[in-house]
C-alpha cells in the first residue's frame, strides 16, 4: 500500500516538475531562434534568450535560483563572442563585481549581530525604553529592525533571525497565541506591523536587501545613473521615517489590538538585558564594526575616498582578527554564498546585453514609440504596474532582474528624470512585498506564524501600498526636489 | 581553580598567537619601507610586500587561510593603482578567473561520489577483484584511489572521506588495531601504501589537488607555459603509474605486513556489494557525468574547442537537474568556497606582480646572475631546494604560493627548459608530501590513525621521496622528451 501511495502523491508534483523545466526552456528556444530585429546583433540576441530563460527559469523555479543561474552561466558561455574559453571569462566576470562583494561581506558580518547575541540586546533595549504600550512596542521591534538594516542585507535572516523571536516570545508572554482565538490579542498587530515595517527599513539602505545592490547596479549600467550608499540612504530618509511612523499607527487604528498597555512587556525586557549581563567584548567589537562601515558608507568619499566595498571587507577582516567570527561562520554563511552565484550571473548577463547594444537599441525603440505622451503620465503608469506586478512574484529578486532594467529604460525613453525613476523603481522593489504573504523572504516568516488571517494580510497589504506609494512618490517626490535630483 | 588553570592554559597559546600576527606584519611592513630596487616601479613592490606577507600569514597561520587572504585582498585594494575602487576592482578579479572556477566546480561535483555512495562501491569492486593478498588489497585501495582522482580535487576528502573508512574497517576485520601491538598485522601497511598512493595520485591530474591548477596558472602568468588538462595528465602518465606500482611493493618488502594473504577481504568486499544493491540511478549518472568530464577534459580541443571549465560548469549543472546533487549541497561544500577564496586572492596577486612588472624584473636579475652555471645544475639544484624545504610546510599551498613562481623563473633564467621545469615543480608540489606528517591535508588523517609510528612514517617517507624523484625525473624525463615537451 506504502507503493500505491507514493505513486498517487508523485505524478502531480512530476508533471508539474517537467512543466516547470520546459517552460524556460521553451520560451528561450523561441526567442533564440526568431531573426532577430534590424540593429540588434545576432550574439545579444542569443544572449537574450539566455537571459529571458533564466529570468523565467528563476520565476518558474524548477530548481533554486541559484542552480538556475549556474545553467544560466553555462549557457552564456555557449552563445557570448569569442572561443568558449573567451566567452565562459566573460561569464564568469561577474564575479568579480565590486557590489557583489559589498553584499556577500554585508551577509558575512550580518552574522555577527546573531552570533553575538548584539541584535537581540538592541531589541530588549527599544522594548524597555519604547515597549509600555502595544503600540510603543511595535516601535520598539521596528527600531531594533532599522538600526540593524544597513549591515544586514537578508530582511529574512533580520525578521526571522531577530524580530521574529522575539516578537513571538512577548505574544505568548501576554497569552496571545495564533490558534485559540487570542491572536487578536496583540499577536496580529504585532505581525503585521514588524513585517510592514520590514518592508520599508528593507527600502531605506542599499545594503538592507540583498536585491537592492541589484537594481543600483542595473541603473548604472542602462541609465548611466550612480546611486551611491550615502544617496540611497538620504533620498530615502524622509519618506521612510514618515512611513515607519505612520505605518504601524494606521494598522493599530484599522485594526486595535485588544491589549493597548504593556507594562509587563517593558519588564520583561529589563529581566532579559539583565539576565545577558554587561555588554561582552563581542558585542563592542561587533558595534564598533558597525558604527566603522556606517561611517565609511555615508563619508567614504572624504575619508580618502574608500569604496564602500572596501570598508565591507575591512569589517569583516576587523570581526576576523577579533575572533568575533571564525572563518568557518564565513564558509558556513549559505545566504552568501548562495547571494554571490546569482548577483553574478544576473549581473554578467544585464551588462552583457548592454555592451552588445540590445539595451541602448531597445531604449531607442521605445523612445520613438512613447515620444507622443507626457513623462508623468509614462512615469506613473509604469512604476504602478512595476509595483502591483509584483503580486505575481515570489521573490524581490526574481522582479527585479526580470522587470527593473526594462521599466526604467521605458521610462527614460518617455523623458522621466533618470534619477527620479531609478530611485522610484528601486524603493518599489521593496515596497511591492507588502501585499502578499509569499512575495518576499520574510513574509511566509511572519505570516506561517498563524497570527494573522489570509484575507486580512491581503487587504492590509493593499491598503498600506496604497499608503507607501503616496509617500514615497508623493512627500518623497517633493524631498528629491529639494536634495536637487531631479 | 578553574580560573587558575585557565589562566595558566592561556597565556602561551595568546604569545604565540601575537607572534604569529605580527610576523606576517613586520615583514610586510619592512619590505613595504625599504626602497624598491632600479627598475622596479613602487606600486609593484608594495604589492610584494602585501603579497610576502601574505604567503608568511598563510605559513604562520594566525588565522585560517581563506581569512588570510581576505585580509590580503584587503590591503591589495590599497596599494594597487588606481582609486580605491579601481584597485579594489582589480584585487577582486581573481574571482572571476576560470582555472579557479574548474577547480570549485570539480568540488561540488565530488561531492556526488560520496553523496551517491559510488566511491564507496568502487573501492568494494577492486577489492573484490584485487584484495585476495595484503599487497594486491594496497592496489585496490590505490586503483579506487586513481579512478576518482581527476574528479576530487581534494585529497583530504579522497583519502578521509572514501580510502581512510574502508581501510579502517579491513584493518578491524582482520584483528589489526593501533593500539595493542597488533598495528603491525596489516594496518599499517595499509596506512603506509595507501597514503603514498594518494600523494602519487594527487600528482596525475590537474584536477587531483586543489593547489595543482595553481601552479598551471602560476606557470602560465609567469613562464608562458600552458599546461592543459590532457597534457598534465600525458605527461604523468608514465612516471605516475611507474610510482603506484612500484611503491606499494616497495613499502611491502621494507616492512612486510604479519597478515600477507586476505582471501576474507575480497569475501567482505562482495557481501558489502550485495548489501548495497543494483547500481543507483544516482550513481548511474554520477557515472555518466564523470565519464563525461573526463572525455571533454581531454578532448575538448576536438570537441568543439569546450574549455575545461564549461565543461565542469556543464557537469554540476547535470547533477543538478537530475537532482543527484541539491543546490544546497553545493552551498554547504565548504571546501569549495574556502578554495575559491584563497585562490582568487593569490591568482590575483601572483598576476598582479607580473602585470606590475615585478616578475619580469626578477626574472632579468636572476638570468645574469645565474648566467655562468649550466642549466642542468641549477635545475637541479633549485627543484631538489623546492622538493625538500617542504619539511618547513603544513599544505602544498602555502608552498606552492610561496615558492613556485620564484623557482620556475630562476630555473628559466639559467637556461632550464620551461616546459619541463613547469611540470617537474608542479609534480613535485604533490610528490614532496610523501615526507611528514603535516605535509598535506590528509598526512594527519592517515597519521592520526595511529597505526603507524613517527620514525616509520619519516623513515619511509624519506626513502619514498627519493624513490618519486628517480622516477619522475629519470624516466619522467625520457618520456617528455619523447612527447616532445623539451
Amino acid at each position: 500500500m506504502a507503493t500505491a501511495n507514493v505513486t498517487i502523491a508523485n505524478p502531480p508534483k512530476k508533471d508539474n516538475s517537467i512543466l516547470r523545466f520546459a517552460i524556460p526552456i521553451i520560451i528561450g528556444l523561441i526567442i533564440y531562434f526568431l531573426p532577430p530585429p534590424t540593429g540588434v546583433e545576432v550574439e545579444a540576441w542569443h544572449l537574450l534568450a539566455v537571459f529571458v530563460a533564466t529570468i523565467v527559469g528563476i520565476i518558474a523555479k524548477p530548481l533554486p535560483m541559484g542552480a538556475v543561474a549556474i545553467i544560466g552561466i553555462l549557457m552564456s558561455s555557449f552563445v557570448l563572442p569569442g572561443s568558449n574559453k573567451e566567452a565562459l571569462g566573460t561569464a564568469l566576470s561577474g564575479f568579480g563585481n565590486g557590489t557583489i562583494w559589498l553584499i556577500v561581506m554585508a551577509f558575512f558580518i550580518s552574522r555577527g549581530f546573531i552570533k553575538t547575541r548584539l541584535g537581540e540586546r538592541i531589541a530588549y533595549l527599544f522594548m524597555a525604553k519604547l515597549g509600555k504600550k502595544t503600540l510603543g512596542l511595535s516601535y520598539g521591534l521596528i527600531a531594533t529592525d532599522l538600526v540593524m538594516s544597513p549591515a544586514i542585507p537578508s530582511n529574512t535572516a533580520r525578521g526571522g533571525g531577530i524580530i521574529y523571536p522575539v516578537l513571538r516570545s512577548i505574544a505568548g508572554a501576554y497569552g496571545s497565541e495564533p490558534d485559540d482565538g487570542t491572536a487578536g490579542k496583540i499577536g496580529s498587530f504585532l505581525v503585521k506591523a514588524s513585517f510592514q515595517g520590514l518592508v520599508i527599513t528593507s527600502a531605506m539602505f542599499l545594503t538592507a536587501m540583498a536585491a537592492n545592490p541589484l537594481a543600483a547596479s542595473l541603473a548604472a549600467d542602462n541609465a548611466g545613473v550612480e546611486i551611491t550608499w550615502g544617496g540611497w540612504a538620504l533620498a530615502a530618509l524622509v519618506p521612510g521615517v514618515i512611513s515607519l511612523l505612520f505605518v504601524p499607527w494606521l494598522l493599530y487604528k484599522m485594526n486595535p489590538p485588544e491589549i493597548k498597555e504593556t507594562p509587563e512587556a517593558a519588564a520583561i525586557a529589563r529581566k532579559k538585558l539583565a539576565e545577558m549581563g554587561s555588554v561582552k567584548p563581542s558585542e563592542w567589537m561587533m558595534l564598533a564594526v558597525f558604527v566603522l562601515l556606517i561611517v565609511f558608507w555615508v563619508f567614504g568619499k572624504q575619508l580618502g575616498g574608500i569604496d564602500g566595498t572596501t570598508a565591507a571587507v575591512l569589517g569583516l577582516a576587523l570581526l576576523l582578527i577579533t575572533r568575533v567570527l571564525t572563518w568557518d561562520d564565513v564558509l558556513k554563511e549559505r545566504g552568501a554564498w548562495d547571494t554571490l552565484v546569482w548577483f553574478a550571473a544576473l549581473v554578467m548577463m544585464a551588462s552583457q546585453l548592454n555592451s552588445l547594444g540590445l539595451i541602448p537599441w531597445f531604449g531607442d525603440q521605445m523612445g520613438t514609440l512613447v515620444s507622443g505622451a507626457g513623462w508623468v503620465v509614462a512615469f506613473l503608469v509604469l512604476s504602478l504596474a512595476y509595483f502591483y506586478s509584483h503580486y505575481l512574484f515570489a521573490s524581490n529578486t526574481a522582479h527585479v532582474s526580470a522587470m527593473y532594467a526594462a521599466f526604467l529604460v521605458v521610462a527614460i525613453a518617455a523623458g522621466a528624470p533618470a534619477m527620479l525613476t531609478a530611485l522610484v523603481l528601486a524603493f518599489f522593489s521593496n515596497l511591492f512585498s507588502s501585499m502578499t504573504h509569499y512575495g518576499t523572504g520574510p513574509a511566509p516568516v511572519f505570516f506561517g506564524s498563524g497570527y494573522v488571517e489570509m484575507s486580512d494580510w491581503w487587504k492590509s497589504g493593499f491598503i498600506i501600498s496604497v499608503v507607501n506609494i503616496v509617500i514615497w512618490v508623493g512627500i518623497g517626490g517633493l524631498w528629491w526636489k529639494v536634495l536637487g535630483l531631479w
